[in-house]
């Protein structure tokens, strides 16, 4: 007879789910009441009001999907791309590649930038390219990519598309939290992200906020959205504005529990105090792993503060060292993706888990299991190097 | 500043999500950890290995969608449908409805057998329909309409789309848990369900079985499938047996922790069990409302025990009486949907929720709410009615 199950206890600085606090998991679990119950409606209304804050915008949809980040992205393109459409997608890493996905199932084109992983795009290229496709509909890019480490300039992107008379599709789901996402400030159309990430709640929702424009375009679509259960102009009759709530799925109501206090604790500390949390304890870490003798994907100027990737050193066993990690150390930290596989780890300081705590505890842990790997790193001299840029 | 939301205690007599038992609600709080640890890849498996045990099948393919109920059906659709495919709909409520948009919105063209709601599906109509229609390729029928409480003979059904060589996609969103669901014996090609009926989950998730010959359609297709995150070809990477999970979405951790725990409780149980446990306490609501004067609208030998719907008494209120029950006695029943809003209440008796202390309630509840507001009813016999055929 299968027994139930308890997991063990994790500290979480891998690429999400990243450390849940126990306000949210104690959330998860109040009772359930229905997806149409008059005081569920009212926690609804408060989630959308508290993602407004999140992305910085007044944008009247803005709610969660029912379903992780890759659903947010397929609820932007779904909605947005109509068969033919040509879609400009700037890809620096994993999650751009699974953009074209997205357009060329919606029957839409993609047109691709290619940028080096581990990069920002490169404006330039997108200007040319939006020049040399003067019929492009959509620029989507990532603004955080996940699988490496790297930060794109989203204002300065916008700005090229909207020149070109683009809507903007917008992957904020590494970003939201972390690092400034001004969704009303830089006129993103489009824009979705995960709760599992700097909003560290556990994974399965996906914030998305859409823009008038986009959400005009959504309305006068000529085919009908192909997704059923991502189709905005139903699911809006659930999430809309005020008056009766039409059911259409129901709604994961203990998930949402989790989001809305994920969203409330960040109200209470705010948006700018949570961002600077993220630069002050992402410059200890990458003190401590740079005294350690590790070196950084991405250079200093686009480095996201919550996402650390580094260079696996030659010769070390990338699997054994993570698989060391977890069983000594109860720590997970992120494998490669893609083409970085088995060549980078990837550190996560998302949320919850963005603590000096956390940062001591990674930095012992590869001190100690890197040397024993017999690994060329400078010992005992990286916690003294986090240490100091964290006292004050 | 937004607070913490504390939900009030409800008793979830509706269409769904149900009573959720403290043992799913406590498991849902445990520790997230990552979706790709080597302790939750076991977790998976067991929850594999129960799905298989819920829907008696040893379809290798048996898995929870990352979504709700909704993301199942459109998974069903969107894998076996191609551009240009004829899928018979068997409809005889809202959710047939549905599975009509599914098929249109993945480019297949719908024939619907059309039957009246509140009865079983006519199995000579389906017959008659598949001759009139021999290119159709697909059939597909709700099992348990949770719009009317009607249950089909499935195993017919499945029989007779086979003589006509048509796959099947069956909707056991409600019936799965409360009564049988024999996914291998019936031959069933393609079921989905939802974790917050008689499973007693929390919403979000949808387990799903696909048969081999099932499973050999979506490999074999010529077009895509539309949507990148239901894609079965890309979801078995991460769902697969044996060997190395390949990340596709990050799985909702936490969910899928109350899933396993809904599944123990049910194999503890034993699905013989859960389903006598079912139709005797629907036969003592049933005969509480009968002696109370209330009259079902489906005949007694297609009820669903755990889906009791009741005409509303002429001249009632129908949404100030499921106000006064919600306020005053903290019991949600459901609305009638569709053509039924209005007309018809639909009382759940689902999985934990499908006990004598809900049917006390509900019958004390309603005799007083329903006596209040001047309906017609016999007063003070419902309880002892139930209590009869409780006793032993």
């Amino acid at each position: 007879m299968t027994k139930p199950f308890h997991p063990p206890q994790r500290t979480l600085m891998g690429p999400g789910p990243s450390d849940v606090s126990p306000r949210v998991l104690e959330a998860l679990g109040r009772p359930t009441i229905g997806h149409l119950d008059p005081a569920f409606v009212g926690m609804m209304d408060e989630v959308k009001a508290l993602l407004q804050y999140a992305f910085q915008t007044r944008n009247a949809l803005t709610m969660p999907v029912s379903a992780p980040g890759s659903a947010g992205m397929e609820t932007c393109f779904t909605n947005l791309v109509e068969p033919g459409d040509k879609v400009v997608i700037c890809q620096n890493g994993v999650f751009g590649g699974r953009m074209k996905e997205n357009v060329e199932r919606c029957g839409g084109t993609a047109v691709m930038v290619e940028n080096e992983w581990g990069h920002a795009i490169d404006p330039n290229k997108l200007d040319e390219t939006l020049k040399a496709h003067p019929d492009a509909k959509i620029v989507a890019f990532v603004h955080a990519e996940t699988s490496t480490g790297a930060q794109s300039d989203a204002k300065t992107l916008v700005e090229i598309a909207h020149h070109h008379d683009c809507l903007t599709i917008v992957d904020a789901v590494t970003s939201l939290g972390g690092t400034p996402v001004l969704v009303d400030e830089w006129q993103i159309d489009a824009v979705y992200s995960g709760s599992q990430k700097c909003l560290s709640c556990t994974p399965g929702l996906s914030p998305i906020s859409f823009s008038q424009r986009a959400l005009d375009k959504v309305r006068s679509r000529t085919h009908k959205v192909q997704s059923w259960f991502l189709d905005l102009n139903l699911v809006m009759g659930y999430w809309g504005d005020g008056g009766k709530r039409t059911y259409h799925h129901t709604a994961p109501v203990n998930a949402l529990y989790g989001l809305h206090e994920a969203l409330v604790i960040l109200k209470e500390e705010g948006l700018e105090n949570a961002w600077a949390r993220h630069t002050k304890h992402h410059q200890a870490l990458c003190a401590g792993l740079e005294a350690m003798g590790l070196s950084f994907v991405v250079a200093p100027e686009h480095r996201l503060p919550q996402l650390n990737a580094v260079t696996i050193p030659t010769g070390v066993d990338d699997i054994a060292i993570r698989s060391t990690l977890l069983n000594d150390y109860a720590l997970e930290i992120g494998a490669g993706l893609g083409v970085m596989a088995g060549k980078v780890w990837r550190i996560g300081l998302m949320g919850h888990a963005c603590n000096a705590r956390n940062i001591y505890l990674c930095l012992s842990a590869l001190d100690d299991v890197l040397s024993r790997a017999g690994a060329p790193i400078k010992r005992g001299v990286a916690v003294a190097a986090a240490q100091a840029l964290l006292k004050d």
